[in-house]
Formats: structure tokens, sequence, C-alpha cells
């Protein structure tokens, strides 16, 4: 009954048409760990920051129920920055600047008490330390979800197939489908990338909401038409967080209950949108999720009549 | 039970990455008229052609249930032509002519026979063109759905204005909706576009699917992801004529109603795209249709259990 998230602790500045923060706590394990902890609890972190990262904003985690024995915390270095602007349509971004501080050289110690973990998610990393990961667990988990991004594709892409090759769920976006599998169509993608040695592939379209597949089958989940989008920063994490969560919460890894964690995830990323950083995810109560879940099934069901 | 379709009857000429085309026949109502007549005969038209036009082609409409005592030919006068190239990613394309020829100062004629109809479907027209076709009927239909462009709103948008406030329902595509409304949110368009007169908009996202908003609903139906896409010319009137058919078929306006119309337009535009032009529509059967509808409700579906 153990959940294991491993990905960078950050500080992210973001600008988007609605405003501008300072230096706010970031990073995909931030965001998954806190997405997920609404679901199961402890989520056991593995992650590193440095000597600047505040102990508050690490109360903070604990008070959440992430269990923070993995996270390293090396005093003389700085923690992981990021900075971005968002577009007008706010589905496209540039990068500002990228400092990897103590990313730079991260060494992923798994504290004894996380072996035997159930539920591994590994969010956006270097593919080298993801497997590292993998590699020092004693016991195979019964979920292994890997996250990734377009930049390892350009830079280690080898490196980058080795780690898809032993997990079990793909996350990227369509983008990232097209480029990993040179197809266009996701369909011909999905095929391509599930040779690759994944069971499961989920392709996030951000407003245009995600696909799941595996060989036989494939599951459409919607994103949540919303008003206003006011920070669309970590929303593909806090989707992974809401899926592992959801996944470790029920314990079953069947195509259909990977189908309801999408919907949680889809749900928790609804809700990351709307305001800046994780602000959103930290006051969050079950009757909310489940009222937005709900809101999810009243978005697609219609009732086709036996003829 | 009668069912009138205004439209273009027109030759088109494309080219995809996957081949082109000669003229062949296309137009909105000829795409609009063949997806309905799969749910509802006979398919009043009313559209006009010129000499130039085969007689074989009309056969081809009479043939499928179209009646054509509404469809002008003007002996002397050319057809409307449209040329385009579509892009690598199949979403955007470039109209290389446009020939407007009898469309030019077309005058929609309604026959006595068609008086009295009770579904009518505006495909894209002149505004004004639409208004008059709305206004020389003696009885106002049940339903009126009105399909547009972004032509219209850039050179006739106080006509627009005034032919979307008389019709129920109004269907346009993403952009089109930010276009005419001057929100980026679709939530929010959604109720700008709803304030000026429809009672349901409906908004076409091409691969991504369609949104049916009325003021306090909203439905979203996913497109099937394809393995390839061949030619997305006709798949919007295809999907419109799904969806009028659908509805005079079953005889019921109800929101629920329409979801299922929505769903079954969804179904008929996913096989107009995987032939050139109207090919795929000239052949399908109701089984396959039902089995595509089927496809539909197996992407969307998941359970969520009580608490």
């Amino acid at each position: 009954m153990s959940l294991l998230v491993v990905g960078s602790v950050a500080f992210d500045a973001i600008e988007t048409p609605f405003g501008k923060t300072d230096k706010i706590v970031g990073g995909a394990a931030t965001y998954i760990g806190l997405s997920a902890s609404y679901f199961h609890k402890p989520v056991n972190l593995v992650a590193v920051v440095g000597g600047d990262f505040p102990q508050k904003d690490i109360d903070l985690l604990i008070h959440h129920g992430v269990n923070t024995a993995g996270l390293q915390i090396k005093k003389d270095e700085k923690t992981f920055f990021w900075s971005g602007r968002y577009h007008n349509d706010m589905n496209s971004r540039d990068t500002l600047v990228t400092e990897l501080n103590v990313l730079g050289d991260f060494d992923p110690i798994i504290p004894e008490a996380y072996q035997n973990t159930e539920y591994l998610m590994l969010g956006n990393l270097s593919p080298q330390v993801q497997r590292t990961v993998i590699e020092r667990l004693k016991n195979r988990p019964k979920l292994i979800v890997m996250d990734t991004m377009n930049f390892w594709m350009e830079i280690a892409l080898d490196e980058l197939k080795k780690t898809i090759s032993m997990v079990d769920v793909l996350s990227i976006n369509d983008e990232e489908a097209r480029q990993l599998s040179g197809e266009y169509s996701l369909v011909k993608a999905a095929k391509k990338i599930l040779a690759m040695g994944p069971k499961y592939l989920i392709v996030k379209k951000g407003e245009h909401g995600a696909l799941l597949f595996n060989n036989e089958q494939v599951f459409f989940a919607p994103a949540l038409p919303l008003e206003d989008v006011f920070d669309p920063t970590g929303a593909g994490d806090t989707f992974a967080g809401g899926f592992i969560g959801y996944i470790a919460q029920t314990r079953d890894i069947s195509f259909a209950n990977m189908k309801r964690a999408i919907i949680h995830g889809s749900a928790m990323a609804s809700y990351c949108v709307e305001k800046f950083g994780t602000e959103r995810l930290l006051n969050l109560t079950p009757d909310a999720i489940e009222d937005r879940v709900q809101d999810f099934v009243e978005l697609v069901q219609f009732e086709i009549p036996l003829k």
C-alpha cells in the first residue's frame, strides 16, 4: 500500500496574461505529491532541494501527507529554478530561465523505508535518473508510471527509450507523442510507442483532454471547459498525481480503473489551473473533488437507445 | 416530418498530403444532404448550380433520397468552385481558388411543396441568403440550425448577427466562436454568443471533438481517434447533416436528444474523412453507422462508483 513519487521540487516564476509571481514553490514532484495526497497517504517523496528552500514549504508538504524522508537538502547549493511566460492562448509558453542547480547531479537515494513500494510515479527528470530509481528498488512495483518531455527526446533519446521500455504507463503530451513516434496520427503514434515497451500510453492534450491507449482499447477523457485558466503550470503533473493517487487508493490497475483514475486526474488538473502555482491544491476537500468528478460525468454522459 | 437543407452544391478540387483530385462534387448542402439522408428521407434541397453540373450527379443525390425540386439550374452560368490545399497536419488549409459563379446572386426559391418544413438546416451561405430562406417559410420550423464561417464575420458581421438572432442552433468552429465573441475561453464565448439569440451553440473542434452549450448545460463529444485522415473536406457539413438528420428522424429537440444527434453527426464525420470528397458517404449502411456510434460509446464510457 505504498506510493513513491520522484521528481523535481523547485522554484518557479510564472507570468501569465493575468499576472506574474515571484519565486514560488513548484516542481513536478510537488504538484504530483500534493495532488496524490488527496487520494492516498503517505506520498513517499524522493527529490532534492538546496539550502535556499524554506523549511515552511517542507512543512507544508508534510502537512499534506508527503513523507520527506527521501528529500535531500544540499545546504550549500541552490534549488532548481524555472521561469516561464505564457502566451495569451495559455497553450504555449516561453521558458525564460532554467537553472538546474541541485538537479544537475541528482543522485536519487531511496530510503530503506520506501522499499517494497507498490506504485511508482516518475515525474519529469533525466531518463538516467528515472532509470536509477527503478534499478534501486529491490522489488519491481506493481505499476510504474513515467512522465517525460520533449527536451529529453532531443538530447537523450536512446537513454529515454531505455527507460520507457521499463515502465508500465508513459504519460506525455500530443506533440511529444508525435515527436517520439514520428507519426502525426495519434493512433499510429500510440502503436509505435506501445511497441517500445509500455503497456499503456496516456496522451495529454491540455484543454482538449487526454487519451489512454493500450494495445486493444482507447479511452478519451475531456478537459472541463473552464471560464478562466489563470495558470496552466503544473496541470500535467497534477493530472499525473491524481492518476497515481487514485490507483494507489483503489489498488486496481485494470483498464477500467485507469479510466476512472484519468477522470480523477483531470478533475485535479481542472482545479490546479484556477489559481497560480500550487495554491488551489492546498485546500481542496474530498467533496469538492467528487463534485468536480461529477461535472465530468455530466459533461460526457449520453444515452444511446438500443435499436 | 419534413427536412429542408439549404446551402452550396459545388465543384471542389482538393489537395492533401495523400493526393489530389480533379473537380469533384462538393458543397455544404451536398455533404449535409447525403449525411442526413441516412437518417431521414426525403431531404428537401434548395440550392443552385450552373449548366456545367452533370445530370448524373443530380441523379446521385436523388438516388440518396434528396429531393431536388428546389435545385435551380442556371444553364448559362457556372457552378460554384472551390479549390484548397491541406497542410501536413490536416488541421489547416489554404484556399487556392474561390469562384462564386452562380452563388453570386443566389435567390433561394422555396418550392410550395417544401412549406411547413419542421427542420431547417442552413448550410454556410451569405447570412442575407440564409435569412431570406427563413423569411420565405410561411410557418417557422420547429428547429432552425445554422452553419457559418469566419468569412462572414469579416465582411458582413451585422447581417450575420441579424440572422444568428433568428435561429435555434448555431454551429461554428472554435476559432470562429472566439472571433465572433472576442473571448478566448469557449465558456465565455458561448455565453456571449447565446446572448445573441440562439438557444444552442455547437462548437466544432475538428480532431478534438465538439461542444454543445445551452444556457444551463454543456456537453462534450470527442472525435474518434483515427489512423488516417485522408481528406477533412466536408467533415463539418457531414457532422451537421448527421445532426439534423438524426433530429428529424427522432423528432425530439430536447438537450438529451441533441447530445445523441451530435454523436451521430460525429460518427458520420469520422466516416467522411476516410476518403476523398463525398466518396465514403455514398455507400454506408445503417449497421456501419451504428457500429461507429458504438465506438463513440466505448471511447468515452467510464463508471464512477457511488461513494
